[in-house]
């Protein structure tokens, strides 16, 4: 299958390399250090398996339409990159976002009716340019956007089962990104205003109550809209936090490099939708205002 | 006028060392440490005024009642407090609270109906045993409790001018209470939880908006419980951060030295009173919790 991968951060390069390593024809757009790494070395994963590939590397997509985009960029580049990889996007090709955080599924809409909503659970880090560390297995769950089904969801589950990921189907994109969205508002929330591990979540016995009140206020406006759950975010939250518990999350870590964080994109999305639909996001609203103030606060002075 | 301070900390000491300088037969009941330095040696009060004074300084309350007993230990101690110096508590004994916190004056009102609720603005700050800073001058205010107003108020707030803090009488103890609860609400929540310096609420674009939410979650509680303010706590909020943009709040100043801080009386009160009128208090319960989590986190290991 040719893939493009969009976005060459932590998880499009550990998707991207295990897809070139299953015999895809991949390539990876990304920024400019990344992809000369990648094209004067190999792209090297670590962690979970230890392998290396030479898949194609570039700062623009190719005009050729690949069968399917993948989008890995950060939440806040989704518009710019679709904007840049708009050429290539062809009759048949789908575009599948594998990103946190809510309404990427929905700036791809703009340029195809061909979109699939994909969540992954799998942790991943770029330790160095052309290097990611694969922390952590997990699930991928794809579905057509919002809700249904296609055959060529199916063909790229067994695609990713074949490159070594663990894949399920859905009929309910929707519901599981607003799940993912959901989990990420607590682990992300709590665990980068605290500084701490996810494992902290369930090791602190504060932290347990309110992990619940955030999940709950995030399910109320899911229900609000409409959105059904096929794993409920509790559920996958618990999950989530053992699988993690050793790790700091990924706001968190954006923040001590002085990168901006993805929180725009999931507490800002729970609160834009709640208000939407009448509702207040508070405990949401909270989170976000805590983690953007730590963004500035933590900005070296001009 | 025979007083008795219960709790010789930052505002029980520098509050017992200008009453005695003032010429008040002044009994300051602490621990052990504090009572020791006293007694060998002196107390002294440095930064906005510089002086040493000797006050009777005891572990236990004397027998016999004073005119004043007033109340400057932490809100989590008030009760144990109280029913050690509750024999001292005469028929003609007022008691004065000017602790941080909500349901510290409940407690008192189980002993006597002479009740006298304050607030204070002034800084205070104990660098060793014996000696306190005044890091900044501020209002004190002082009303029958709850609500009213007595000659024995009056009295003390001339003994309190003559001592040099600005003290003013309300008919509203209960609504200066409250109103002071709502700013340490705002100002120990966001300072305590990002670790910044007051004036970061004012600086830091994200923090004005959520600083107002915060204490209007208060103010919707406060006047559901039928309170009433003379200065609306926002009013109170931006001039208490503009006098105190340069300190780290006492709640934040608690969690590095590994102390237990009064948040179950701040946030934790708030969010108790809004149960009883059938409100939630999300934003309250939500920083309650964090800042929980922060004693649990930073407690040395077992």
């Amino acid at each position: 299958m040719r893939i493009y991968v969009l976005g060459a951060g932590s998880i499009g390069s550990l998707f991207g390399a295990l897809l070139t390593r299953a015999g895809n024809d991949v390539t990876l757009i990304g920024r400019e250090e990344q992809v000369r790494a990648i094209n004067e070395n190999v792209l090297k994963v670590v962690g979970v398996e230890e392998f290396e590939v030479r898949p194609k590397a570039s700062l623009l997509a190719p005009d050729e339409p690949p069968d399917l985009l993948l989008l890995a960029t950060k939440s806040y580049s989704t518009k710019t990159a679709l904007e840049c990889a708009r050429k290539c996007i062809g009759p048949e090709t789908w575009v599948l976002s594998i990103q946190n955080g809510l309404g990427n599924e929905e700036l791809a809409m703009k340029y195809t009716d061909r979109v699939i909503g994909g969540i992954t659970t799998n942790g991943a880090f770029l330790e160095e340019w052309g290097r990611v560390r694969w922390t952590g297995r997990g699930l991928t769950v794809i579905g057509r956007y919002p809700n249904g089904t296609s055959d060529f969801v199916g063909e790229v589950a067994r695609i990713f089962e074949d490159a070594g990921l663990e894949t399920k189907v859905t009929e309910n994109a929707l519901g599981w990104k607003w799940a993912k969205a959901i989990v990420n508002s607590v682990i992300n929330g709590l665990g980068t205003v605290l500084e701490v591990k996810n494992g902290a979540l369930r090791d602190v016995p504060e932290l347990e109550g309110i992990s619940v009140e955030i999940a709950r206020e995030g399910c109320i406006v899911a229900q609000q809209l409409g959105v059904e759950f096929e794993v409920h975010p509790l559920e996958l939250l618990w999950d989530t936090i053992e699988r993690t518990r050793e790790n700091y999350n990924s706001t968190l870590q954006d923040i001590r490099r002085g990168k901006r964080t993805e929180v725009d994109y999931i507490h800002g999305k729970i609160v834009e939708y709640a208000a939407s639909v009448g509702l207040e996001a508070p405990r949401n609203e909270l989170l976000w205002a805590l983690i953007k103030a730590k963004e500035n606060v933590n900005k070296p002075m001009d």
